[in-house]
């Protein structure tokens, strides 16, 4: 015979915490709670498979479970000594729904079940106290009318309102005994006349309604939205868990509360929450009562603390917390209830926390020896860390929304209102604090986001460049705002009506998306010595190095401070838009023969040596990848007509000329065009100089600084290994070369960018001539999918949104596709040569999934933005100790 | 000790035609015909080993090398009965390079070596021909001068010109003995002048050098240019062939020939080659006198045929002829002379033809008996038969080159230059011959190339959009004539300086990519019976189905009639720019609402339902796969300023309305972008108004002819499962209510256009909601190689130049990339589903070396543009025959 039927309390504990899939995560804790002897009013809980088999058989239940209920049932009666519909003194309970999982959308509660006009009667008798006894049952109709029989709250409320008019009372707690009485007349017609039949006075007819309206809630339409958007699936089930009630509304030494066993927001080691004398759980949260604090030390002038007005149940509280953190080895979110001086626990479950909060938990509770080291690194999830590394805005502070975009780089910034990249530069240059708000960005508005505090633009998606950019430079930044409008030429944003002028202030939310008009007060970021300590302990467990995607000597220093190993990513191109060299730059560009862009090359030489010197100076020995040139030259080409026009001047050609190279270079798809090596191979004199400059840099700073660094020199969009060989022999030419006019040598690898399906699919033929692979999975995913990151903002979100796509995947490696693509790359390199350094400089490198992908995949190391250093060390930490690192699985 | 030196004739042969890697093509053939008893002049052959051995000593021979020369001459002088270097009866011989392809590039030949200043002495008295004895030491002082020296050859040209000068005669006939021996002093001092040293006079030295010019000819940088072209290994070496000289040029019954087994031009059965009397191999070639010819039944008056000139001789070539045919199986390209009445045979290989004789000598030599079916189908070259279905230009019409382009689509077309589509529909419709001259062409120009009779673009490749489009509609084409300048404002295009205006005529040959001036005289091709019979001969054998491309009835039922079994790919977005539809999708695309879209979709409803209805009735019950909406949507809206003012009036919006929607319709990777499913996702009505089109077509279709048509329902660009699953429903709905209003129903199947890497990798998930693949390997070539069609342009010509890629990608498919991705699909897919029918649609289809990958791959068909049927049923029997074939591979 199957078990349907799980008991708890009253030493009659059938389940535990470990079945939460069987019980539901309420039913299996209150088991948990009861069994390691906390004071848990005795109930029983009726198992997932219930549910599950209610729906595979056209919602019918398995024949044993009316007796089984039955059977707990007399178990609770007998434990508490009354009798379901006894009318003397009857035992009520309470039915709530349990899922795996906390499920929004599911029916909730039912108090009070059991009473009826007679009941009611036995209530007020063995209480002792009418009032108490109408005010329940007319609460118990309440949330039955409303929850089971799907009555209109506010149907409910009307008749309330009515006898209040009616007595003249203001608050509910005027309203007596006889007022409660008449209120459940009130709502026993209206329940009558709105569902056609009376309020069902038989308890259990009244339990197995309750029972059903659970099961039936688990396929409502918000809990399958719910479940679509959380993938969890159907089949999982929801548990019901009765419950005999007890009472925190049956006078002053009765109670009930909802804490933390430490401060959610802080992670303070103390006892946190709020609780009502005389009140049930509900009153609690629906905030016509202003909740006291548990503690006398966080009590307020004016509020009275637990801990002051009932002394011993505190007491008793403060035992249960020790004893649940021990127990649990986790901050827990308990709800308690004092009945006439008894303490009674409801529910405790895992609390939700701050960042903050999460990171000082961890490590206060490792050192308590509540846990280990490496759970504590398991607690705190590394994208929260983002927000402990950028200012952010007070919560407290007022603010007016104006709209809202995509969280695209995190932080909190406000400042005035800029157009351009050169007023934003202008401005900042005065000491103004600027927003720089764009359509879209481009790599000619670099220094412009250099110089604002924060970025906005109306179009472009999580990983557009003004997103990628901002997040490499630490700048908070909102993109893909598609609500507001911008008219560069007014000089204005719009957005819902509203007009922002340049000049005016905007704040970003950058964690969130939101702009707010006019400023908003910021909290400075303030990393605790916590925050070193959890960093120093992942970096005992991690197995993946961590380097950065830097080309400033500002992003160096800081992702040195964040404990980068390296430079994984230096995209050479960022420093060809710097004003003074891009006119070199386009006069290359506009040359028509190798001499003349010979020619223009060698006046950006001393830029780019000057460049890398400087990040070999900072990097002091450590490993520096850098890429050769890799966009398509157009980019660098002025747009407009009046800058076309300057342009030419200053290169003494004409308009006619530089528009017909312009347009010589214009592509259909410039993501699939003639850009990374193929550049180098059309025109072998660019990697020269580059290669030149790396070298002849390297070589001076080796001398200089005694640490030599150890360039590795990157070819992109590598898709046939003779690109490579190619590519590489110039690099090698030029080496021996600066070897040799500087009497010294230096150690250096050349390697390539993985970024393209067919590289990977030929990765053993591509390693024989390289040294190392960097997978660049922004533009593998990009080919992979067939999908263009400037243009997948206009059906990305839907894909993500109705679930075509789990994760928008250059957030997230998609291990299915992009994933695969890489471990055969992996695995085909290694097989040439076993040796074969691997890591991953694409946007994916700071994503703790696609780090734990990483981890699986047997790659060296990661590359990321500075400020998404320290979530890398956590996320590669954690991806060691929970999956993964064995090479060859 | 190895054996370096391979004797042959005069009974002694030790080497046979199978020995072409070690002997070259020419020695292993001049032995095998020595072995088979033809008169062939004794001599022996260097292998090919010496020259690898040669390169990996540092230029130096084999320490046996010398021995075995000496007796291998040794062995001729005895045949012969003449000795090496003798002085009154010499023995002259020839030394001619031959590797195991013919090469050109190499040192080639020089004769009578041995001759000096003494045993050209002996010569005169042996042959009784003093001035036939001074002309062969000239020649061969010129020969070995020029070929082995390096003297440039007008320094040799100079003295015979002052000696013809001195003596007042015109022609060398006139040159006496004495004369020559003139010419000879003056070349003697000349090499001794130029070399500083005099030229050699111990035959040993004159045949060592010659040996040496050989081998070192194998490494000269034509050579070396010609292989790496040609992917020929340099490790392959050339042999040397030294033979014992016969002379056609010793008197009137003397003479030399080159000549075909059979005509090279129309494969006739005849004895087609030219002859000299009284000349040296050099002579026919130089084209000083004019060669007669072979046969009698050619000879034309005032010719003289050999067979009338000399019948011995004559008879017995014709024996020899036979003796090789039979022998090789193949017709023979021959070289022979004639000394005193007496046959030698030079050389023998395989002849090179037209397409023409291809197919006519291999239907032929099958009936013949000398070859079987699966023999003659394999001796022709699938892609030749492109020459024969279209017109060509007449070989003999005189013309005038202008400029050249891309051989983009074969054929040829004379017409008057249009500059746009409309105007060449326009002209078309009057009964104009036109050509269609674009910079480059969209889908809107689809109408105007239909009605031109060929097309001319001056950007793009060989699969840019007209090339493509152009070999769908079996239009010529010459794409991407870099050299040609269009002005469309002047009407007028310009190349090397001449201009052609609107209304001139142009001639253009597709197969070449050359552009004429003026008309030249056309060759329609003649379809023979041959061509049937190849057909149905390699029908038998062939695994893979043949379908087509096609959206027109015309291509529909060119296709059937070159025997296309299907159609494998119907391309929806074609019909929809039909001027009388694109109104109705430009409304569609301006519609701001579901409502609106629907309606505009209603109005193509009934055209879309015609375009399908024509298609299943010329296709009778084949399938027809049918592409859904794959273009990103901004395809379809007006570009100009004129024509979104045109088309903003009859939609009834205004031109800021229509701006403002192709701005937020424009993309910055096209290809990549809001396209394939995405669309069908995003507007379900588009794809449903579709499906609609098809099933009400399909079922009235069936109940018209009693035919069912089997719709092959195709989404594109799917890269997830889920995307499919979505569509698919889309369509089965459509097709449910269809069945049910109409009261029948047909056979339909749903599937997928595989055409992106995620959709390989994932292929095993896609097969489980999907009857079908059909790889679109062009967008698949796009996203493996991350390379743009459109915009490879710039690179691609150069990549294919250098040899970092073997091929155009988009021309014949990469089998290490793109092909590893359809191994991988097309395991997985069946692997899930053994019976999964797997096509490809790209333009690879029609391509011979992707039609055998297909083969090997397991694919069921190939589909191709309706021209290229044929070639693609040749190109599936030869892979049938050849290799593949085996799924398991």
């Amino acid at each position: 015979m199957s078990k349907w039927v799980y008991s708890f309390g009253a030493g009659h504990n059938e389940g535990k915490a470990e079945m939460r899939n069987l019980l539901g995560g309420k039913g299996a804790n209150l088991a948990e709670m009861a069994s390691i002897g906390l004071p848990v009013p005795p109930g029983f809980t009726i198992t997932t498979e219930v549910c599950t088999y209610y729906y595979d058989h056209g919602k019918q239940y398995p024949q044993e479970l009316k007796d089984q209920v039955g059977t707990a049932l007399k178990r609770v009666e007998d434990a508490v000594g009354t009798r379901f519909g006894d009318t003397h003194k009857p035992l009520l309970v309470s039915v709530r729904s349990g899922a795996r999982v906390s499920m929004p959308g599911m029916m909730d509660t039912v108090l009070n079940l059991g009473l009826n006009d007679q009941t009611v009667e036995g209530l007020a008798a063995a209480s002792g106290d009418p009032r108490f006894a109408w005010d329940s049952y007319r609460r118990f109709i309440q949330m039955f009318g409303s929850v089971v029989l799907g009555i209109d709250h506010h149907r409910f409320e009307e008749i309330i309102e009515h006898v209040k008019l009616d007595t003249g009372a203001v608050e509910d707690t005027q309203l007596t005994a006889q007022d409660w009485q008449r209120v459940v007349d009130g709502y026993k017609g209206m329940v009558a006349e709105v569902k056609g039949q009376p309020f069902p006075q038989d308890p259990q007819d009244q339990l197995w309604a309750a029972i059903g309206a659970v099961f039936g809630s688990w396929m409502n339409p918000r809990a399958n939205t719910y479940r679509r958007l959380h993938d969890i699936p159907a089949g999982w089930g929801t548990a019901v868990n009765v419950q005999a009630m007890v009472f925190g509304n049956m006078g002053q030494d009765c109670a009930t509360g909802v804490c933390f066993t430490r401060d959610p927001s802080t992670g303070e080691n103390i006892f946190y929450g709020e609780y009502l004398i005389n009140a049930q759980g509900e009153d609690v949260v629906a905030g016509i009562r202003t909740p006291q604090p548990m503690s006398e030390a966080r009590a307020k002038p004016g509020e009275r603390s637990m801990e002051a007005a009932m002394p011993n149940a505190y007491q008793e509280l403060v035992q249960v917390r020790a004893t649940l953190e021990k127990h649990y080895a986790d901050m827990q979110d308990i709800e308690f209830t004092v009945q006439q001086n008894k303490l009674y626990m409801l529910q405790t479950r895992n609390g939700k926390r701050t960042a903050a909060a999460s990171l000082k938990i961890a490590v206060d509770m490792a050192r308590e020896g509540l846990i280990d080291e490496a759970e504590a690194i398991k607690r705190v999830n590394p994208a929260a860390l983002d927000q402990l590394l950028h200012p952010t805005l007070d919560p407290k502070a007022p603010r007016k929304l104006l709209s809202k975009g995509l969280p695209a780089s995190p932080g909190a910034a406000s400042g005035v209102v800029v157009f351009s990249a050169d007023e934003a530069e202008a401005r900042a240059a005065k000491g103004e604090a600027v927003i720089l708000v764009r359509i879209e960005t481009s790599p000619e508005d670099i220094h412009g986001m250099h110089a604002a505090k924060g970025i906005l633009t109306t179009r472009g998606g999580m990983t557009s460049h003004a997103a990628v950019v901002a997040r490499g430079m630490g700048r908070p930044c909102v993109a893909g705002a598609g609500g507001v409008t911008v008219d560069y030429g007014a000089q204005a944003l719009q957005a819902g009506g509203q007009v922002v002028r340049a000049g005016e202030t905007l704040t970003l939310d950058g964690a969130t998306g939101e702009i707010f008009i006019g400023p908003v007060a910021m909290v400075e970021p303030q990393l605790s010595g916590d925050f070193a300590t959890l960093m120093e302990w992942a970096d005992k467990v991690r197995r993946l190095k961590v380097r950065t995607n830097a080309e400033t000597p500002l992003d160096a220093e800081t992702a040195r401070k964040f404990g980068a190993e390296g430079i994984g990513l230096c995209r050479t191109e960022h420093m060809f838009f710097d004003p003074s060299r891009i006119g070199a730059v386009r006069q290359m560009i506009m040359s028509e023969t190798e001499s003349g862009r010979r020619e223009a090359l060698s006046r950006l030489l001393p830029f780019q040596r000057q460049d890398f010197s400087e990040l070999f100076r900072i990097m002091a020995g450590l490993p520096v990848t850098i890429r050769l040139l890799d966009p398509p030259l157009h980019e660098f080409l002025p747009h407009s007509d009046a800058e076309i026009a300057d342009v030419a001047t200053s290169l003494g050609t004409d308009v006619a000329a530089m528009k017909r190279r312009a347009q010589d270079l214009s592509e259909a798809n410039p993501m699939l065009g003639h850009r990374g090596c193929r550049l180098g191979i059309s025109y072998p004199e660019i990697y020269e100089m580059q290669a030149r400059a790396i070298f002849e840099a390297a070589v001076a700073i080796a001398k200089e600084t005694g640490k030599a660094p150890v360039p590795e020199i990157m070819i992109p969009l590598v898709a046939t290994r003779r690109e490579l060989e190619i590519t590489r022999a110039q690099v090698d030419k030029v080496a021996q070369e600066v070897f040799a006019e500087s009497g010294s040598t230096i150690e250096y690898y050349v390697g390539t960018m993985i970024e393209l399906p067919r590289a990977c699919l030929t990765a053993d033929r591509i390693a024989e001539v390289g040294d190392f692979f960097s997978f660049g999975t922004n533009d593998l995913t990009q080919t992979t999918f067939g999908l263009s990151r400037d243009d997948a903002g206009k059906f990305l979100p839907l894909y993500v949104e109705k679930g075509i796509m789990p994760k928008d995947p250059f957030v997230s490696i998609d291990p299915d596709g992009v994933g695969a693509l890489v471990r055969i790359a992996a695995e085909k390199g290694r097989g040439v040569k076993p040796d074969l350094k691997l890591g991953i400089c694409g946007e994916h490198g700071g994503d703790p999934a696609s780090i734990a992908f990483c981890e699986e995949a047997g790659l060296d190391y990661v590359s990321c933005s500075p400020y998404r250093v320290p979530v890398a060390r956590l996320a590669a930490a954690q991806a060691a100790l929970t999956g993964g690192g064995d090479r060859t699985a």
